[in-house]
């Protein structure tokens, strides 16, 4: 009887624990099919060094595997790592498979973003170009990019969503209490593509009126046209709620952090780029004069577990389950997914892709999503993405604080 | 019959719509003995623009009352006014008193800090000083930074400090999941007290570490015990999470932030002073060289209201109740106060102080409160504010992120 194996790669969410637990739920159901459930410690680096952990003995029950789920980040640790060209490649193929069969993996199942697909292909294809078919290589997605090709939305990215919207419903209430002109601009993660900026427009739920400029680095932004449409805004309105992704770049293609900061040292003599946001507070202080305060949403927008969307963390869940059961079907070199069937009422389906369709793609927001002036979304994203922050996640509290589960 | 005026003033708070909804739910107790209840706009400002509105109309049932006090920051505005020297306050509090007459106002209840409070003990003594004993007027506290005297602790607080200490929480998950050496510094508000910073220590209820370092204003910030404390961490651990409070000084009582960035100018050559954090950041990046990154916490963790104490909302409507209660009482020129009777299980008082007890007063953090070494609290500060984050508040969702009042 063959072992699975489960392990986390890339940048943590707030869900990706929740795919996790999606897989010991779906891996649990065969206990006759299959043997231990290993976890690798910092995705593919852990299976490297061996560093694995029988999950079994942690999570075992309904209430681990719920504190588990409500747990932000990676609770296997995570990596960074990317395979090489293609001779180093199969050179570390060779040691994954190797250290495979030494535990007697039959099933691997990788939770992560574009790089780990990349993992997923690599290695899949290169058991089925030597003829390994007792090793099912799968992957499962993640990111809170929501840049995944081939799946209509990505796993955390809902509940990071939620989060957006819900801070910007916060951070309007909190600039709106002066009576003096002020500009917030808050930048938020998303170095090319702009989908969880755009999540920005839905604290207007919140019955107030949403940042009034949104811009996506999927539009050339313009400073001047920027500078313009605040001083426009003022004319009716004290304060400007600006959102920017932190990947917004100029017509050039040239990050705006770096057009405006490129001589900027500081008195130790060395080069100093602060974020988008930073930039453009100090823009606006010269051309406009005004009370500015630049934010970034930082960590938090991807690890705030405190506020998880329901629908995200149950479909997380889900395609934890579909990845276990495509690599004990057999079905390797695929990646579970989720297709979208109707926004209103909201209904999903999972299914599986080849994972050579999603590695090393980069899915943005489509241009037509976007108002003429790049500074605004159109009805048609407030239509994709209502769906996703949908529903609450009932938490455990510790001495007044969530609780988490530590592996 | 005389009528009642309320008004907030100050930085917002997540609970400081609480404590409006505690005078109005005392007000309306005594329906028989004051007329309407009147709510200035942008706190004394407002008074002097007679920019009043009849709250009665807007939050009279239950319903309303729960969505108000949930609802972030004043929703009545605020202003950032301070009565000036002697002579001109003279003419501004007889205008004060002008306006109060005109619309017969003979309570005045305003909720705020220690400004605030100011302008309630300069209104106060100038009636009592000219035998104008049918206006009384009634300080309620508020403040994240928790820095008024003569009062345990302060409204607003408890809620800021259930954020911090959660995000830090999460941060801690969020930045263990590499295994290479990295600093993640975390900046929380308090120029020049650091009780919110302190709650970062009670993050470790969530089942991690908590922060490997603490750095509150109270005590002398030193760069190279800084680095060295980051460098001896390394020894046994990967990844250090520093907690300090934006007004962290160098022993000559010199912000970092200046000392360090003194001569730095951007490419419009203009200065260019960040906080403390960034600031930190890189010198651990010159000094040591690893993956570092610096958090501000900026605005969230004064308004977020998704993540509020129970204790503290509930405490919060208590003293605007008492504060009511004392203008009505004609117990004028005091502030609605807590005294706390235990820590274990945790009991308060309310009570009521004179206001030239509170005025222009700091409370700092005491230094006893603090580890020898200015790096980290004692057990003294757990046990104090640990009651303070306790319970939660349901909060009504529309759309899938939480609903505001606005008024």
């Amino acid at each position: 009887m063959k072992n699975l194996l489960v392990a986390q790669s890339g940048g943590p969410t707030a869900a990706i624990n929740s795919t996790l637990v999606g897989v010991l739920t779906y891996a649990y159901t065969k206990k006759g099919d299959i043997g231990k459930v290993y976890g690798a410690i910092n995705g593919i680096e852990g299976v490297f060094e061996e560093k694995f952990i029988d999950i079994t003995e942690k999570v075992k029950d309904t209430e681990s595997m719920n504190l588990l789920s409500n747990t932000p980040s990676s609770a296997l640790g995570s990596c960074r790592y990317k395979l090489g060209d293609k001779k180093e490649d199969e050179e570390k193929l060779k040691d994954i498979i190797a250290v495979f069969r030494k535990y007697n993996i039959g099933y691997f199942v990788y939770i992560g973003g574009n790089d780990s697909m990349d993992t997923v292909y690599k290695l899949a294809a290169y058991c089925e170009l030597n003829k390994i078919d007792d090793i099912k290589v799968v992957g499962a997605p993640k990111t809170i990019d929501n840049d995944l090709a081939k799946i209509d939305h990505c796993p955390g990215f809902g509940s990071a969503a939620k989060y957006v919207a819900t801070t910007f419903a916060e951070i309007e209430r909190d600039i709106s209490v002066y009576n003096t002109k002020s500009v917030t601009i808050v930048e938020v993660m998303g170095r090319n593509v702009g989908w969880l900026t755009a999540a920005s427009a839905l604290s207007k739920q919140a019955g107030g009126n949403g940042p009034s400029l949104i811009y996506l680095c999927e539009s050339d932004f313009d400073m001047d046209n920027f500078i313009e449409s605040i001083k426009n805004i003022f004319k009716t309105k004290s304060n400007v709620l600006v959102a920017i992704s932190e990947g917004i770049k100029n017509k050039d293609g040239r990050y705006i952090s770096e057009e405006v900061q490129s001589d900027m040292v500081d008195s130790f003599g060395h080069k100093y780029i602060s974020g988008a946001a930073r930039v453009l507070e100090e823009v606006v202080r010269k051309e406009i004069g005004c009370k500015v305060r630049s934010i970034e949403l930082n960590l938090m927008q991807r690890c705030s577990a405190h506020i998880l969307s329901r629908t995200d963390i149950e479909e997380s869940k889900l395609l934890g389950m579909k990845a276990c059961q495509c690599a004990i079907d057999g079905n390797a070199g695929v990646m579970a997914t989720i297709i979208r069937k109707s926004n209103n009422p909201y209904e999903i389906e999972l299914s599986s892709v080849p994972v050579s369709e999603v590695a090393n793609i980069e899915k943005k927001v489509p241009l037509h999503w976007i108002n003429k002036e790049g500074n605004g979304v159109q009805q048609e994203m407030i239509d994709y993405l209502l769906p996703l922050i949908q529903g609450e996640v009932e938490i455990e509290y510790r001495n007044g604080i969530p609780k988490h589960m530590i592996l």
